[in-house]
Order: structure tokens, then sequence, then C-alpha cells
């Protein structure tokens, strides 16, 4: 079942590890089938080299395992979450990679320094606020997920215009249409990280750019009036 | 036509990559063919496995595709302005490379702090003022291109001996006498700027180096008293 | 004799090449068989394309060589006196990882700064006091092995909750219930290291996480109500 | 002639360039011959694609061509006078690797933070004073090697103690007994300047570590008492 999911799903988690954001088992992918609300996702602590479409898990919205042998990845209620208040997703991606996971350690979003950086998201990359001691010893997977939407709520930010969020103390999850984006903005969100630091670095109380430059760049990419690439 | 041409501008693309210089789809590299001034750039978005010298874009000084079946990279016109004022430029690069990106975040020139720096660039590598809300809502592309040329023009800056710009808030450009020397002065931008980052951490408010160390450096490698290399 | 924990230990000191954590020959796994007190060590500055499961070295507790024609690694002493101590360890790592090399020669212990921390070691990674003339002018491997004992030992530390040590001036070890395990905390502290770094710079005095993020997290990985991975 | 001379230089400007302390053609590592007088080094602007150990250049120490097609290094006339003056070392590196260079650019020394550096460093890597404006007008590359000898008789520091220099704004050579132990000490200078640099940043005003420390560890691996390694 979901055949072209599951590889998609595959292709995902390894191009992770191949892209260097992800050390050991430190990261998941998933994607979901909205016609039958099943999610494909990695299963928990399993190394890269035995990852195959083969083994990868099918569960529901209540996170049922409705196929396969292991067990799903323990952010799996995270992406659960994600996948209820977020209605237009179709893939999500976890990971601890360098320089997101340290500004998301100093509890600080990420400002729009330059034009990489708008070129995908449509503004600062927000940062939830700290779980509460109930959150955490609750069901802390789930909350983190609740978190999040939150963030996303109050804020009246459109996680279609910002495909990445950081949570307080652990790391990023981005998110995009398919699977593939979600990696593909995990991958852009590390590099803007890194840039963002040593832009700090080289002036402490750097500016972000003019919200003119900012639409300028995000609508070049996205939406009606885009033209960067052949479409 | 212009098969040569499409192998030094493919050839310069994939250095890009190699070089860690590009992720993504995130630089072009092109070329002018300065008797017909037909040039070659690489078309927009495209991925560099999907990349071949048969996919290249050419293009008028006007911006009109003369030959190819896919839309010229979407940098193309900031190209074209280039190759207008700069007559001697033979080859353009843009990438977002990390530390250049992040001086240019910064909005900060890159001062000559060692003879890594001397030995290809004769001076601060200068950074663009930033552009106004009717340049970018306009032609931004072409604009950004002036603004290089105004910068050029207003300092007196020789883009024969500065063959690099930080346009401001977005990343480098670099050019030179071939496309191949091009990506070459990206390669050395990128390396000067990580260790003028490290220098500044080092040792806030350093100073340049004395302007008798530039000249030696420089012109030990450029001009008609260079003795470096074998010719 | 012992062939099983040679390839073991083999297979641990080529990782810790292949993880980029070890340049030239600086570091060296060991692993010990608890029935018989015999330890199989690295020997010393023996490159690492020249190692083999073969010229592993075997000695006792007292450090006299069993088997093997090569001297064991200079370290030795300091492993057996960690062996001697921490009773429940079956390996362990010493390296000159690049960034917990660094913490170690600023003298300060790693705060947990987030949940990749805490997913591993549980509290701050401990830094030993500095050594005193005497004890480097004596047997200087050996001492080393009793200041991080006594750090240990002082302050409560669990060695079983916290596989890492960083010796002030000097380096990392690290240590499991296996070799495998001990070389999985240094990969595991190389990052953590290089992440507390970053929050370092771009949030002076950064707060460590809370006891209970770092509790669930712990406790998520490690004990008998742990839930992570597939058993 | 110099056969075997050839093939380590080949090696060990090979070793460099893989080792990551060079890009593009930007190092040089050279041998003497103590008997003849004879250098064999690289030649100038030389790709290290195209080097081989025929088409390296040996020169006698008036720096006269002696045997070679090809121009030498434009920085023989420094490798020639560090020969002359330092007259038990047998090779030379010269690079302008990413952290020693970013120490010479801030004009610093870099000073003993840990036993990685004591290990092989005797002490602080020292730092060249400015050249004088006759001195890089005058004979630049021969006052480089003056500058070098200069400060290291000043000092009273042994060359065989330290097989390292930074030349202020430029960058370091290194040297040694052979032309392989200059490269590993290339390699060993600048994984010390990356961990003093992170030092740096992490503790403003470290002090170095204390001369008994400093004592143990060199004496460990140099000199009649060394226990390091197999001999």
């Amino acid at each position: 079942m979901l055949d072209e999911l599951k590889k998609e799903v595959y292709k995902a988690n390894m191009l992770l590890k191949e892209s260097g954001l992800v050390i050991l088992t430190w990261g998941n992918a998933s994607a979901i089938d909205r016609e039958t609300g099943l999610i494909v996702i990695k299963p928990s602590g399993v190394e890269y080299d035995e990852l195959s479409p083969n083994n990868l898990v099918v569960i529901n919205m209540n996170g049922d395992v409705v196929e396969g042998d292991l067990k799903p990845s323990s952010d799996t209620k995270t992406h659960i979450e994600l996948y209820k208040h977020f209605n237009s997703i179709g893939g999500i991606v976890h990971t601890h990679s360098h320089y997101a996971t340290s500004w998301a350690q100093a509890g600080k979003e990420i400002p729009p320094f330059g034009t990489t950086h708008a070129d995908t998201f449509y503004g600062n990359i927000p940062c939830t606020r700290p779980m509460s001691y109930e959150e955490i010893e609750g069901s802390y997977e789930k909350e983190t997920g609740r978190v999040i939407v939150e963030l996303f709520r109050n804020n009246n930010i459109d996680e279609n215009n910002m495909g990445a969020v950081l949570v307080k103390s652990h790391g990023p999850f981005t998110w995009g249409q398919s699977v593939a984006e979600a990696v593909e903005n995990a991958i852009i969100l590390e590099e803007t990280a890194k840039m963002a630091f040593n832009t700090e670095l080289l002036n402490h109380n750097q500016e972000p750019i003019e919200s003119v430059l900012l639409n300028k760049h995000f609508f070049r990419k996205h939406g009606k009036d885009a033209y960067y690439g052949q479409y």
C-alpha cells in the first residue's frame, strides 16, 4: 500500500543523511496521503543503511500502526499534530541540524538578513515558547506539535509561506507540499541559519531586510506571479 | 552555435557546484562572445545534474533568447548590465556562497587583511548601497546590475583589478576575462571572506594591510611585471 | 585470544577516523573483557591504515602486555584507571576532536543547552580540575585517570548517566557499556560541543534547559521506561 | 637526479592538497639534499593534477635552476633563506591554510592552550614583525625568510622545537627534518590554530597551559626520553 509515497519518504530520509543534516539516527521524514489520511514515516532509531521503502511504517491519524513491523519514529505524534492543523502540507521533516538547532537552543527566531532567506521563508523563522512542566510530563510529542500550531495561529503566520519552525531548546521542523519540499526546506533552513549566525557575529544588532525586498524575493519564487525556474 | 563557449560555461557551472559554493540551484555562470554580443547562460532553476552544454541558453544583449528551449537564469538582466558597462570582461558568476553572502548580509565591504586577498583583489571588496523601493519594484535584476556599475564608477574602482562585488543583503557577483577566471574569483572570494571573518573575530578593528604590501602581491600576479606562474 | 573483542576494538578505532574525530594518530579506543580483566587497546602512534585486529595489544589490569608485538597506546594507564573504578563500563575512547577539545582548553564544562545533549548526557559534561605539578611529573597518564574518577566521585556524578568527561587543557574521554557505545558517545559529544559553542556565541550567558526537559529526554532513551528505538 | 627526494616532495605536495590545507595552487613543499646543497621544489602556479615527480624543479642554494623546465615556486627564495640558517631542517612547507592564515592576518602568535599544541610545538607559535617598505619593495621573498630567521634568533627560539611560524599578514611556513614532517607540522598547525580560535571565542584572555604540562607533552613525543609511538 502507498508504494509511491513510501519511495518518496525513503528518498527523503536518505537525502537528509546525504546532505549532512543528520548524524546517527537523528532525523525523520514523513508524508501523508490526504485521501486516506494515512501517514508514511521512518521507524524509530533505525540506522539509515538499514532503511528501505519496505520497513517504513504506515500509521493513521490516531497514531495506530496500519502497516509495518517496526515502531514509528518517537516524534510521530508531533507529525500527526502538524498534519491535522496544517491542512495543505504533504510532508514533514525533523532534524537536529547544527546551525538551526543552535538557534533553537539560544531560543531565538532567525531574522531575514538576506535574500537567500527571503527566497524561501516569508519573514522571521519563528521559535516556540518554552513548554510547560505539564506539557513535558504529559503527552510530550503531541504537545510539541500543539505548541508549534499555537505559535503559528497566535501570530497569524501562514504555514504555506513559512515552511519551518524552531522548537525551543530542541531543533527544527520543516514541511512542504511534498516530503521532497520539506527536505529542501530543511536544507535551506540550515544554510540560512548558518549565514544568519555569521551575520550576527559580523554585525551585532544587524537589521533584517526591508519588507519590499522580502516581498520581491519571496514572490519571485512563490505564488501566481513567480518567475523563477521553468514554469 | 558557440559550441566552445557553451562547453566553458557548462564546465564553469559544474565547478561552482563541485567547489561547494552552490547548493541546490543557487548559482549561475555566463560567458559573452564579444564579436557577436551573444551571451551563453545557465537556464533558470535547473538542477546541476540535468545541466549539459546543450540546454544552456543563448541570449542577445537585449535579453532575447536566440537559442535554447529553456528560460535563462532569473539573474540574466544583471549579467547583461555588467557586460554592457564592464567592456573587457568575458564571464560572470553569481553564487550565494556562505561567507561572502554573510558579509553581504552584514552590508560590509571586505578589507584586505592579508596577502591571500591582495593576490587577487586590489583593495576592499566593495558592497553596494541598499536598493531603493523603486529599484526593487521596478526592473529589479537590471537595477541590481546598475547599482553595481554605479558603485564602481562613483568610486573609481577598476573592474579589471577588482573582479568581485557584494550586493547588499543578497550575495556576491564575480567576473573575469573568461568564465573560468570568474569561477576562480568566486572560489578565492569565498576563501578570502572566510579568513576575513575569522580575522575580525580574533581582532576587532583589525587594520587592513599596508598599500605597499597590497601592491606587491597584486602586481606579483597581475599586469606586465607579474612573475607568479609559468608565463 | 579475545578475537571478537579485537574486531570490535578495531572497528571502533576505524570509526573514530571515518567520523572525522581523529586526525593523524590522535585517538584510541579500547574494550575490556570483564571476566578475565584483559583489555584490548590500540598500539601507540600507529597509522590507521596500518591498523588491524591482529596488531591490537592485549594488556592486563597492571598494564602488562599479555599479547601483541607493539607498545600499547601512551594513554593506556588512563584507560586502566577508568576500568578499575567505573565497574560497569566496557569500552573507552579518547580523541582530540575539535570542539570538545576547545571546551577542554577553555576549562569549561558543557551545559545542556538542548535536547540533543539531554538525549545522551544527563547534565553538564564535566571538566576536570588542573593537574598538580606532582601529578604531571609523576605517573601522568595514571593520574589523569585518577583526576577523572575524583571528579565523578566528589560530585556524585554517575558514570552510567554521563559517558563523557573533558580533561582540562587536554581533551575528551568517553565510555559506554561497549566500545561501540563509547564511539557513539564521542560522536555525540563532538556534535553537542559544536552546537553549545554556537549557542554561546549567539547568546552569552545562555541558561541550560530546565530539569524536567533534561529528565524527559534522557529517560526517553535510557533506563526501564525508555521508548526510543525498537526495543 | 635526486629521484627519491623528488618522490618525497611530490608526495608532500599532493598530501597538502588532500588534507584540505591548499586550494587552487596556493601551497608549496620542498626538500633539501644536505650533501649537495640542492633543493627540490614545486614549480610556480602549476595545478596539482598536473604535478608529477618529473616536473619538480631542482635548484641550488643561489636559486639557480639546476634541473627542470619550469620556473620554481615564487616563494623559492624564502625556502632558501630558511635552509641556509636552519641547518638541521630537511623540508619546508608553505600554505595559506584557513585558520593559521587568519591568526597571521590578525598578527597574533598562537598560545599553547592545550596538549594538542604542546605535543608538537614547544611554546607560542610566533608571528613575524611587519615587513618594512624597503623589505617589501626589495627582494621580497628573500626578506620574508630573513624576517623569520631574525624572529627566531632574537627570541632564542629553537627551530628544532618549533617547526612553524606565522608570517604577519601572509600565512604559515612549517618545516621538519624531512618534508613529510613539514607537512605533518602544517596539518597540526592548522588543527591547533582552529582549536585556539575556538578557545579564544569561548574564553577571551584564556591563559596558556602551565610550563610543566607543556614540557611533559612536548618531551613525551620529542627527544631522548620520548615514549610516544613504537620507537
